[in-house]
């Protein structure tokens, strides 16, 4: 019994790591996306485009593995909701490279042109150090479990949810000169950045909620 | 262990009844939704933002309830993969309900002013018939696992895509006059309905693969 228990115990500890290897794999993504739109890199938008493939097949992968885990262990309570609560942290991670793609793809449709104009660059820049600031924090929050550092994630969450006002009130100021389909753009580039962050929020706070059974306020 | 098989099935009954529930709470979201944006309705805005805390909570106690089966149930293979399914669509058809909601603040944002221009409410609200019947499809293609049906949700989606385009070509188009943050306003709009479409199309395609063991092509 102790070493069917181990067994199991192991097989937790590798889907946690491929999670924490998933979120590694959004962090690069979101990076190269970001660094593709504001340094005009049509080289990396293409790399972001062609390994979403490869974070979607992994976390296909990883779906069948959980599923094969319940199947075979037949957990209860505790280890069953981290099991449950693992294929939801996939589906989060699996969006997160997705909206990292869409930023790519603005990128190479615009290019050589930029869809970021010079004046929102930097803020932009920041959006995107934020957003992969959350994904690296959430692989450390799964890897620890450090419920001190779930909290931080809401409190960078917060930061990006001021950055994305922030750029909607430059797209509708006045001195707006950029047209319509600029504004379009980072509509959507500001949509993009705002729901990864919201997904690795989500990720973090399943993990609080495993740890102590509550939510985070 | 008739018996227990019986009581397990009338289980998954009742977790697709929920699910065709959640389905119609949806679809009576979008629809609101629609109205409220294209008639200016606000209190029909007003209840499609307060019914989404009802749509949470039952997506919630349904999630609660398959974790439930799968503990005291221990099924495998095939009806294992059915309740993971089973979630896996309550998390799709929650995130649809978050998009009428989004769609229904945008609509008490610029209320007593619409945020469709009038030229635009003919595809506006074409895209939301769209939204309504690819949610009331879905509700039949769980009830009757209709794989003729899950197909029709596809193509219903290609439509979504086509008025979409055509939205953004409307925005983007050089006779547009009705500023960026009217711009804007739509580009969010076009998104929130292609990405209920989306999530259709995910249930549906879910529910293929459950009976046919393939992937639609």
């Amino acid at each position: 019994m102790a070493l069917i228990r181990s067994v199991f115990q192991d097989e937790l500890d590798g889907v946690s790591q491929s999670l924490i290897d998933l979120s590694n794999m959004v962090s690069t993504s979101i990076n190269k996306a970001t660094h593709a739109l504001i340094d005009l890199d049509l080289k990396l938008a293409e790399e972001v485009i062609s390994e979403d493939e490869k974070v979607d097949s992994y976390q296909h992968d990883l779906d069948s593995h959980i599923i094969d885990i319940i199947a075979r262990q037949q957990p209860v309570a505790t280890d069953l909701r981290a099991l449950v609560t693992a294929l939801r942290m996939s589906a989060d991670l699996e969006r997160m490279g997705d909206l990292a793609h869409h930023i790519a793809k603005i990128a190479r449709l615009r290019h050589p042109a930029a869809a970021v104009p010079a004046e929102l660059k930097d803020l932009v820049h920041h959006m995107g150090t934020v957003a992969e600031n959350l994904s690296r924090k959430i692989a450390v929050v799964i890897d620890t479990r450090d419920t001190e550092m779930a909290m931080q994630v809401e409190r960078d969450d917060d930061e990006m949810d001021k950055l994305h006002r922030q750029l909607l009130g430059s797209i509708t100021n006045d001195t707006w000169t950029h047209g319509v389909e600029s504004a379009i753009d980072l509509t959507l580039l500001g949509r993009y950045y705002e729901r990864f962050a919201d997904h690795a929020v989500s990720v973090s706070r399943r993990i609080y909620f495993l740890v102590t059974g509550t939510f985070a306020s």
